[in-house]
């Protein structure tokens, strides 16, 4: 139950950061909502294509649809107040990973999936729904940019399966992977934290 | 049967949409064929993987992917006369989107899918194609251009899930979504019907 | 046992294109890791997809996991050497190319596939890690590139079908496919050969 409205949860968060992405490109009412959706149930249905569940529980349960699009419509008629439309992207963005990479890990373990496979499936739900939102919108997707990204996705995966094998209660291992990685995400956009870039001499840069 | 036939007319005008992106894109021969194929079967591919079917329709049936190599043959060799490509993408596209869309929905409704999973799924197939030729050219999505394009093909797999829920034959409720939905893409993209924009101050328009 | 040697060293080499295009694009540690994972194991992630395999092989055995890992570490540390980082990824993406299509048709027809299907499947795992990447980093696909690439990865999926059907080992026909298709490949890199562009008239030249 209380699994079931955290991923409720990290679908309106990431509909919400899509719906925003879509409304920074400039796009219709419907394209907000196209984005919207499929960055809400994008990670999710990527998670059911990897466990084998048919079809996808996004498609199957109402709330899972009407959630993002309903939140999507909302992005349309408010975001005018917001006046740092990226700065919401990247927080919703932010928990939306959290969420996922926690759901995810968790629901593979319940279909039987082994630590190994709960972490790598936790971990692409986590992101999958954003890397999608910016394929859409051809944007580099924010997996790639330079601030902790899939670390903290891979964290918060890690933290429910870790817990699990401990024998903690699925909630609190829940709770305790995705405000890991939400945190760590937050704190990383926060502090500008970066990863060293690895040093390239002049000749190899881009440029065929 | 009757199905079947939509199914590959879909195919083959997808099929054709994509050669001509190829073309416009000046990809060799072989490229060409590779878009027109993937976009041909992409859609097909996606509803696949969604309800289960291992290993693909599109990949196990000969005609399915005979069809789509042959449209982009011929595309390459007659294209030169057609002096509007764009046009004809975009006509070739509506046609495709329109029959994947019926032709989804009711192959979802055939293995059992309800009615959200079957308008779903008919919807993501009849987008899916377009999407992965545009991303493989890596040019925004024509399903976020600012004409109706998620709106007709929801409408299209919509009205075969109520037609099928009314008793009608799969036959009818085939003509009947893929015909909308086209005609109504047709129609939008005739007389540039739009969706409002969502408005944005100055302050939040893209640029990071 | 051969068929999973070379699988690993198709996940190591593609891992290690990856992670040079990730070193391109200027990426810091972690970016790269993700690049080249995810490249690495892209290509046999959706040959698991499309045979219905779950979860995919990839997230389940860890040195499907830790090999692409240790390249993308090797490459950040390793590459400032190498003073013409595109010629190597062009190398290594060959070799992975030519070892997926093999292999993945040769997993494709032990799953049950048919002729048709092993050779969609192996074509479609030879190029899927690459096409995954470029489209990560925002770049036209190598695939569509103007030198022969899907037509190797075609060929070695269909030689590693022929071979089955005539009897032949399959590790004889493993060999066989991949240093078909890499050779072919880097030939062609090698001789700049190139398929012919289909003539277009200057109106239908790309621009709205």
């Amino acid at each position: 139950m209380f699994l079931q409205i955290l991923n409720l949860a990290g679908i309106a968060v990431f509909a919400i950061s899509g719906a925003l992405v879509g409304v920074r490109n400039r796009l219709d009412l419907f394209g907000i909502c196209v984005v919207g959706t499929t960055t809400g149930i994008g990670g999710g249905l990527i998670r059911d294509l990897l466990l084998g569940v048919h079809p996808p529980t996004s498609m199957v349960e109402w709330p899972n649809v009407a959630v993002p699009v309903a939140m999507s419509l909302i992005v349309c008629f408010v975001h005018a107040q917001l006046d740092r439309v990226w700065r919401a992207v990247l927080l919703f963005d932010a928990c939306g990973m959290g969420l996922f990479a926690a759901t995810g890990a968790s629901i593979a373990l319940d279909h039987g999936a082994g630590a190994l496979a709960a972490v790598m499936i936790g971990a692409t739900a986590a992101v999958g729904g954003g890397v999608l939102r910016d394929v859409l919108v051809n944007e580099v997707p924010m997996l790639l940019r330079r601030d902790l990204y899939a670390l903290p996705a891979l964290l918060g995966a890690v933290l429910v399966v870790v817990c699990n094998q401990l024998g903690l209660a699925t909630d609190a291992a829940l709770l305790v992977g995705a405000l890991t990685a939400t945190g760590l995400r937050c704190l990383a956009l926060w502090q500008h934290w970066q990863l060293p870039q690895a040093r390239v001499s002049d000749s190899s840069r881009k440029g065929r």
